[in-house]
């Protein structure tokens, strides 16, 4: 029986999801397809003022990811003029059989220029996804502050325990902007380029996310001038400072709040919280709350007056103390059009902030549109605890999930993804590895070559561990003697192959080896004149493994520094196409026979103009 | 050859395009599938804080479109609280298989409650589609003033031609507000309950795109009093009033261009413009332009003084004249995030105004996230004109266009979209049809029955005609002699239908009837007391066709007022599975013989609490 086409996994719309304008020239675009039906993609595209075929440009899009259903077809697009007034179809290819998609669906003949067309109309400023350039860049390094160091013991509030105490949620340990200062250089040395520190502002509890004072720093930790200071002294060392922006709700002591519990209906800040009905009660709360957390009373952004407030927030903190961004927390659960309208006012005081929200899941929701430019990448942390830390997941399944993800966001807001291991919110990813370090050390050496930029919860590098919080949030080891200083040194040694690599930091992403029964996975990331490949062996065995590579000749170790030759061998039209991982996607011209240890990485890399 | 499941149709992700609060307390949910391709689906979901499996609820989805490639499942569900931190999933059947589908990907099994769901976290007010209530309910007629009504001679510009003269680009005919006052009865005789302007403002050329002053009536037209007087009496009528607002672009004479022209890199106004190179030239034009027309310069809204200029024009005329609304021009060329903050602010002055786009596809990049309300569906009209017009399309191609234009938006959104045959840019409807009434009568009706708001391009009741633009724009005919007199009935007595019908206005959508052969096609309107029969004959005999109605008993033909009783079906589980319509979709217990004259029409209705 002759396959026939799988119409109904053929998916374009000419939204922002699916094409946008990189830059005022130039353009992407984005369709996918049921995985491995398609041979061949063409993008064909005009101008809408041309009527003449010759007019027709076709160009072949790449298979740039692949997931457990899908194929994403991508192409990138630059015009000598503005990409403007752009009109596009798609030619598909399966078997012998050929369709135009447009639309109105499938044509199986070639369609006339005035018919069957999407249209693309004008690349504005701002409709793009673009994040400051530094951003893809970045190595981060979470700090809780309570538990980073303590530095002033001045600061230490009235009944605060011993350095290292079991952590709880109720006790203070006395860390504080004073302990990051003299800790910079050690951050800077790691190789982290950018620090992410939970929230500051004075608060109600240890964790600070019950805001009480929006515009001060907690007494605890120090003061407004001490965090000039290190702000100051951070960006002279290179590292940027990104503050924890909770806008969703504020702390139950909050004075506006106050006012409304205290005035209710009357209340001046009636509009700001939301209560079913009066007077406002706590116990149970009657009023909306975080997590229905009684302690965290959420506002309403849809408040003007409440909207314009945190707005004032957001950009006081920035144009005050020259701070390059925002987490944002719960970001998913604020109402959308304030993140548009926030994005939107903050880069009017610096045009060069990154927003990450927070989300646990598919960050499409704080993403679209004109909203935050990154979001804490959990679905990377899940797949990689999923594959490593729990082994429930075969080779397979971790690249269905990793190439899923990718697909979710356009390929510039996946180089910025805010991609970790574990958080405050989490187990430390040492805890759910059942303290075996050669698993966090894979997961750590994937998560440093893998699109978007790594996160180091303070800590992870020196082997701290513990269960989901409170324990994820112990006190820092700074003992020598307690630290796990090869681990440290491996960070050290993956964030600067990072840092040395224009591929790992921009490039695109490709499996090349998938080995369910060996536990092998490789990946390629590639950019125009650099291609660097990973092999992992996630399983408890040395393993010895073929890998196909797309360019022959002499590739470098970048972990050992050793050299190897390739083997010549030939994917694609004239060549094998069955026997190694997509490559129906990807032509192999070389192939060099790898021995892993159990659970160890090796990167090779050719540079040099290759395409 | 057991049939599996199309794994890579099936589509859900957690972002508004596919889950959003209708209410604080209602959320609806969809998902597609390939057409035909699963027996049942269930949306399973629970709260985040329950455990245990009793907590978990199964609601079954509705099949609620198809088009060719897929079907389309949607679900409401209702809670008592907040629809807060709402976890879910998908059960899907197909045959003897069961897969349950979630972030990631598709189980065999059962998961837990802590694993393999989407989660929906808070329903912000505003996170959904909420357009004023009345805007469902609307037939809207376009009025081009320049060509509606002559109604003060002494304000026609010197050279003005008489009224009637074959249209061109240059010259005027003298059409005014003040005609428009004197035909406000005609309009609401007629049934239309909002008139949409297309511009009034002081601008260049007879078409009135190319604005000179924003804040002004254009004096050919009249005073700015007079506007208010015209708002005033159309109020009183009951009839709403929408604006054309041109916010993309200006008219050369527009002093802020002009200054751009003059100064060149040292204007004031330099950032609201682009031009490539200075001086800035005209021939051919060095600056953005709309449709690179060299007298339409493009404003730049990410310049924030011009944002500010054109978000307070846009409140002025809402709050100083009391309009209900705009229509907002080449909406699709804008940049987005212009749209969110416009719709956030003008909302401030009047909450309950309709922002209504022009776009000429798929409208999702200005309706997506809080952007405009509403757009021009010419999806629509391409649809109708290819299929009634032009005869080039079937009717399952009709259906299946209707249907994936219908999947493209929220029902809420679809229900307030400005569904039309032809405008002031398109030829009219009635010459598309080589001037056969009969044709132009069944398209209105299609029209006046289908989900989304009917748009009467002024003059296409009486048989007003015409090629595309300017011999579209022909002056209107008044003189009631060269009116056809029954085509304007024809559209009076359609409005009164769908104005006396709940599921003409607000119901959902299915094809109970689709005959190729016969060029037969029926739908259904539905809501939960009342439902709509539609069957149209789209060729030149008659025809006599078995329909299929989901209720037995007696129904009510709206247009001749006859009573019908149906004879006894049965479908779905336990009856006829494969004879009907989308019987797999849809329950039949009742069935009526219709007999329809060439090109015609037949509404059916029935009223009373059946559900």
């Amino acid at each position: 029986m002759r396959e026939v086409l799988n119409k109904a996994a053929v998916l374009h719309r000419p939204t922002k999801e699916y094409i946008y304008p990189e830059s005022r020239h130039t353009l992407v675009c984005q369709m996918s397809a049921a995985r491995g039906d398609l041979e061949r993609v063409e993008l064909q595209y005009w101008y809408r003022t041309e009527e003449e075929e010759e007019a027709r440009h076709c160009l072949q899009m790449t298979c740039s990811l692949r997931d457990g259903c899908r194929d994403y077809y991508r192409a990138k697009v630059t015009f000598s003029g503005p990409a403007a007034y752009v009109r596009y179809c798609f030619r598909l290819e399966k078997g012998a059989d050929v369709y135009w998609y447009g639309p109105n669906g499938f044509l199986d003949h070639k369609p006339g220029m005035k018919e069957h067309y999407f249209e693309f109309l004008w690349p504005n400023e701002g409709d793009g996804y673009r994040a400051p350039d530094w951003s893809s860049s970045q190595v981060y390094y979470q700090i809780f502050p309570e538990r980073f160091r303590n530095g002033d013991k001045s600061l230490d509030p009235p009944g605060t325990v011993p350095w290292g105490s079991v952590p709880n949620r109720e006790e203070y340990m006395g860390g504080d902007l004073a302990g990051v200062i003299e800790k910079l250089e050690y951050i800077k040395d790691l190789g982290a380029t950018c620090i992410y520190f939970t929230p500051i502002f004075h608060a109600m509890s240890n964790h600070m996310y019950d805001t009480v004072d929006y515009y001060s720093v907690d007494p605890r930790f120090g003061s407004a001038d001490l965090f000039r200071q290190l702000v100051d002294e951070a960006h002279n060392r290179g590292l940027r400072i990104i503050l924890d922006g909770v806008f969703n709700h504020c702390g139950y002591d909050f004075p506006f709040f106050q006012d409304f519990v205290v005035h209710g209906e009357q209340s001046a800040y009636r509009e700001w919280f939301y209560a079913d009905s009066y007077p406002v009660r706590t116990d149970p709360p009657n009023y909306d709350c975080v997590g229905h957390y009684k302690w965290m009373p959420k506002i309403n952004l849809n408040c003007p007056e409440a909207r314009r407030y945190f707005i004032e927030v957001g950009k006081y903190w920035i144009r005050e103390f020259d701070t390059d961004g925002w987490r944002l927390d719960v970001a998913d659960e604020v109402a959308t059009s304030f993140w548009e309208q926030f994005a939107w006012e903050l880069r009017q005081v610096k045009s060069d902030i990154l927003l990450i929200g927070e989300t646990w899941g598919d960050a499409g929701r704080i993403l679209n549109g004109n909203r935050l430019d990154s979001a804490m990448n959990y679905l990377f942390k899940d797949a990689v605890t999923d594959f490593i830390a729990r082994e429930r997941i075969t080779v397979s399944e971790f690249d269905g999930r990793l190439n899923w993800m990718l697909a979710l966001y356009p390929e510039e807001v996946c180089l910025r993804m805010y991609n970790l291991l574990d958080s405050h919110d989490t187990a430390r990813f040492l805890y759910e590895c059942g303290g075996q370090v050669r698993l966090l050390k894979l997961a750590a050496a994937v998560m440093m070559t893998f699109p978007g930029c790594p996160a180091i919860f303070y800590g992870d590098e020196v082997g701290v561990t513990g269960a989901n919080d409170p324990l994820c949030r112990q006190a820092m080891i700074w003992e020598e003697e307690r630290q796990d200083a090869e681990l440290r040194l491996w960070y050290k040694k993956l964030a600067a192959v990072r840092h040395s690599s224009g591929s790992l930091q921009r490039g695109s992403f490709c499996a090349n080896l998938i080995s369910d029964e060996k536990k092998l996975y490789g990946y390629l990331r590639q950019t125009e004149d650099e291609v660097t490949a990973v092999v992992i062996n996630a399983s408890p065995d040395t393993a010895e493994m073929e890998v196909p590579l797309p360019y022959e000749g002499e590739w470098t170790g970048l972990l050992d520094g050793g050299k190897i030759i390739t083997e010549e061998i030939l994917t694609g039209k004239n060549g094998d196409s069955s026997r190694y991982t997509n490559c129906d996607m990807t032509e192999y011209r070389g192939l060099i026979k790898v021995e892993l240890e159990a659970y160890s990485i090796k990167i090779f890399q050719k540079r040099g103009v290759i395409v």
